[in-house]
């Protein structure tokens, strides 16, 4: 029982490293967030005060209605989403169909290495959860 | 009334125009669809069978869920979304907070060259609607 507890806390600690490590891997992203497929949050490392829960449930709706979109327009399973505001950029990425990561980030970011940091993380995070 | 109904037939050929420009403006492009803001599909320029009615009321589903998150994670108004799926983008642009241009595009188009072009047709439906 302990040694199983040790597990997940351990498993719950590299969650955990993978977010941080994200954010502090590049100037550009301002913090990243991981939720499951159906809309509850695993873990965060933000600064900004957001409703966690309220943005966790509406990451998981943006992308079950996207998959139905790509679907129906026969573009296959969704491999990331990413949605330019006025003042950044929000990126949705599939953690192996069961969880999402989305990732903050400034306007003027590198968003082509921003991706290729958050891939990495998703292949990580994919075998923890 | 004859003058009003010129207009009006007028104003459907110049966004038909618009869409069937863009798709033929460039390889990456694979076809487009205008939608109101509330979900109805407007005009099309498409090669796919794919079900109009649904993919134009699942974007507005998708524009009014990104809205909130936006806004929620201080992004402010949206500017585009971009998905990538499998086999392609499907690109979501704002037309002056009426209507939602969506753009069907190859995995490995220009996707800058196609920002701008589909960015420009989004200013001139944005005249018309």
């Amino acid at each position: 029982m302990q040694k199983c507890v040790r597990i997940m806390a351990s498993r719950v600690e590299q969650i955990h490293n993978i977010l941080t490590k994200l954010k502090a891997g590049h100037d550009g992203v301002e913090g990243c967030l991981l939720v499951t497929a159906q809309g509850l949050p695993i873990d965060s490392a933000l600064d900004s005060k957001a409703d966690e829960d309220l943005i966790s449930a509406m990451t998981a709706a943006i992308s079950s209605v996207s998959e139905r979109v790509t679907q129906e327009m026969g573009k296959g399973q969704i491999n990331n989403i990413s949605i330019l505001g006025d003042y950044g950029y929000i990126i949705l990425l599939d953690v192996a169909a069961r969880a999402v990561l989305t990732v903050l980030a400034k306007t003027d970011a590198n968003l082509g290495l921003i991706f290729l940091l958050a891939k990495k993380s998703c292949n990580q995070l994919a075998e923890l959860i």
